[in-house]
């Protein structure tokens, strides 16, 4: 249908930062992906409900209007693109352009990751699309590498640093010594973080994202409740010095396994990491995604998570790969068990075992720390490193940082609760988990 | 065509490690594709000349033959993998499967490094395509991540560690400060070299990978001749020493870039570069590819780039895309310009600017520093640092160590002719690139 005319008409819903740069992308580069493709992308309508702000590129006259309709109606665009955002509007554009006939390109994780099954199922019904490539990890063809690039994979795990704003925040924790509304106020200040950062800082963001990636690499649907979720607005630095101390850095990670039985995990929380890792070593505002493989062993994807131009740059790939009708052979070919499938296998965040470090106030007393160590071997808990340094904190309290081997979860939040209760202890016990990220061992 | 049937034949011409590999992934992980992506790919004939050693896969009888014409008579294959290498027999059966109606997945860089025009003429004479994501960085989906994910970007530069023998040798000598032959055999131990490495130290390997992405990149028809190549076989510990004192890691680049004006400079050769950057970070078997565009800035690619089921893992990867169609529609719109478009365009590597590390074995003389500065500065070089050690070397002589600012290629290569020529210095100059990779810099 698409190749036999070469020319097509695109529509955007959604004229702000990344209806921008879409737009940017298609008038100024058309010759250029032509050359490339063979396509003539043409862009036919912008649709906003705030049509008079300036903007950093110019329209066409005529272009631009706050009527969705005008797009709708117009039987010559074939993809409507929505950048709208939210979980509220959005949705019914969705339907409205895959009702109408159009295809659907989008940016839009949170409305993905909430109603991602019922878009599907709407797109199905009007023979049309979907295609995301632009809610995951920004610029990195993520979506791409997953779907067809390890398609003769099993996946086993996914580990990511899928929020730009979180990693600049906890690089400049790390390499600059600030605070955490130190860093905060930076990132607002260099652009990376929005004057509201809630969704960023509080994890839901790569939540939203790790289900997405989680329903390609595992087939199965997931919902976000599936998702365990802790964000970064509570790290201290001392926590990042200590941890810097004990050779870890600090990473809001995004992690879904699947384990050998089918069970799968997926969790979003601050993690300690090798720093000589691969993901140790992505800083700023970037954004990587790990990926474990059956054949393929590891491979990474390392780029810019967000920003106007790369989140653009895949949108227009997605733009593309609809207009070859790639993206409508890959969408109907998606297979996505139904959900009951699924519900007994997703693990409960009590059966995980992991590494934790944490860190008590302790009243400078003796004996504290073999009571505390004893709590924790009550708990089955076995201690791999320790650290007290002289001095002391608030009321007369010194930090004791301790890290343990492996344990499950449950055992460690009853010590720690059993902890929190004790007359020598200052303040609530900080806890973050210690992520050994599996070394790649296939010796083909 | 394709997907009317979703049962797709599959014949490989090549029964070796890598086709080994393949069969192990189509025999046993049908199933598994089949509920991803809808498609049940079957394997209907393996040629091989030899049908008789052990392979650690179990075809079904009757499937193994040395007889090509089985395979290209057998008009339900639709597909053909050759995997036997080379660029002699394995041009022959390309061009034999394409005429037979098949297409073509392959792994055979240097082939279609050496022939990839005259190949794909024949693909689209005879309506196939020829896909080839196993050709470049094994398991890594770099060539679907430039033709798909990155397609509506200008790509300005590749920078690839395209061999991992290469890197693993490095990496060797870098971090166990062992020297080339103690490596290499190392290498060779653990199945990371042939037994004959001449085509991976050499840079070839690394030259043809390089040829194959910058064709897809820049768009132009790309020979081996346009690759300025140097190898790693005469690097000594001594420079990794040196240069590791200077902060500085070795790599074996293999660099594509495109300028403003469009000259093209492609070349493969050893280079110092920062150990903080991505590259600088990438050790052992590793591969990864940075590719700098002109909307989504860096992206890294990381992964395995060789081995049985990594390199597997891209050629079935590669299967399905051509069984969905994907790739014949991706082959069809690819867009090179002719080759005496960008033969102009091609810069001479005396044009390239660069940084240099320069090792002089001096004669240890009063005012040999100032003569070989004066010598450097004669040829408006201009130093950035120096190295020079107490105790000597053979013959009475010292290692001196000098860095520069970036000057082109010539005023070196003239620069060290006249060095050698003097009787102050007692042996070849050793000269290595120092390449600055590009920060992204891009502030949206």
């Amino acid at each position: 249908m698409f190749m036999a005319n070469n020319r097509i008409k695109v529509g955007l819903v959604g004229f702000g930062t990344v209806g921008t740069g879409v737009a940017k992308l298609l008038l100024e580069d058309a010759d250029a992906i032509e050359a490339k493709t063979g396509l003539r992308i043409e862009l036919a309508a912008v649709v906003d409900i705030d049509t008079t702000s300036p903007r950093p590129v110019k329209l066409p006259a005529g272009l631009l209007t706050d009527d969705l309709n005008k797009l709708l109606n117009d039987d010559s665009i074939q993809i409507g693109v929505e950048l709208v955002g939210g979980t509220g509007v959005a949705k019914d554009i969705q339907l409205k352009l895959l009702k109408a006939g159009k295809n659907v390109v989008t940016a839009n994780k949170a409305l993905l990751a909430d109603s991602g099954s019922e878009l599907y199922a709407a797109a199905r019904a009007a023979n049309r699309c979907i295609a995301f490539e632009a809610s995951c990890a920004g610029g990195i063809p993520i979506v791409s590498a997953i779907r067809t690039g390890l398609a003769a994979n099993r996946i086993d795990a996914i580990y990511g640093i899928l929020n730009g704003t979180c990693n600049y925040i906890l690089s400049s924790m790390t390499g600059r010594d600030e605070d955490f509304p130190t860093a905060l106020a930076q990132a607002q200040a260099k652009g990376y973080a929005e004057a509201d950062p809630t969704l960023d800082i509080n994890g839901a963001d790569s939540a939203h994202k790790l289900a997405i990636l989680a329903m390609l690499a595992f087939g199965y649907e997931i919902k976000l409740d599936d998702v365990s979720v802790e964000g970064i607005e509570n790290i201290s630095i001392d926590d990042v010095r200590y941890g810097r101390e004990m050779d870890y850095v600090l990473k809001l990670l995004a992690i879904g396994q699947r384990d050998r039985a089918g069970r799968v995990a997926l969790r979003v929380h601050p993690s300690f990491i090798s720093p000589g890792s691969p993901l140790g070593r992505v800083d700023g505002p970037f954004n990587a995604v790990s990926i474990l493989a059956s054949a393929v062993g590891q491979t990474m994807y390392y780029g810019r998570g967000a920003g106007m131009m790369s989140t653009a740059s895949a949108v227009v790939a997605d733009i593309i790969e609809v207009a070859m009708g790639n993206s409508a052979k890959l969408f109907n070919s998606l297979q996505i068990q139904p959900r009951d499938e699924i519900e007994p296998l997703i693990d409960s965040i009590d059966n995980l075992v992991s590494r934790f470090y944490i860190r008590l106030m302790a009243k400078d007393q003796p004996g504290v720390l073999a009571c505390h160590s004893k709590i924790l071997g009550d708990h089955n808990i076995s201690i791999s490193g320790a650290l007290q340094r002289e001095g002391s904190g608030p009321g007369n309290t010194v930090p004791v940082v301790i890290t343990t081997h492996p344990t499950k979860q449950k055992n460690m939040s009853d010590a720690l609760a059993e902890l929190s209760r004790l007359d020598n202890v200052g303040a609530e016990p900080v806890c973050i988990r210690i992520v050994d990220i599996p070394e790649d061992t296939l010796d083909d």
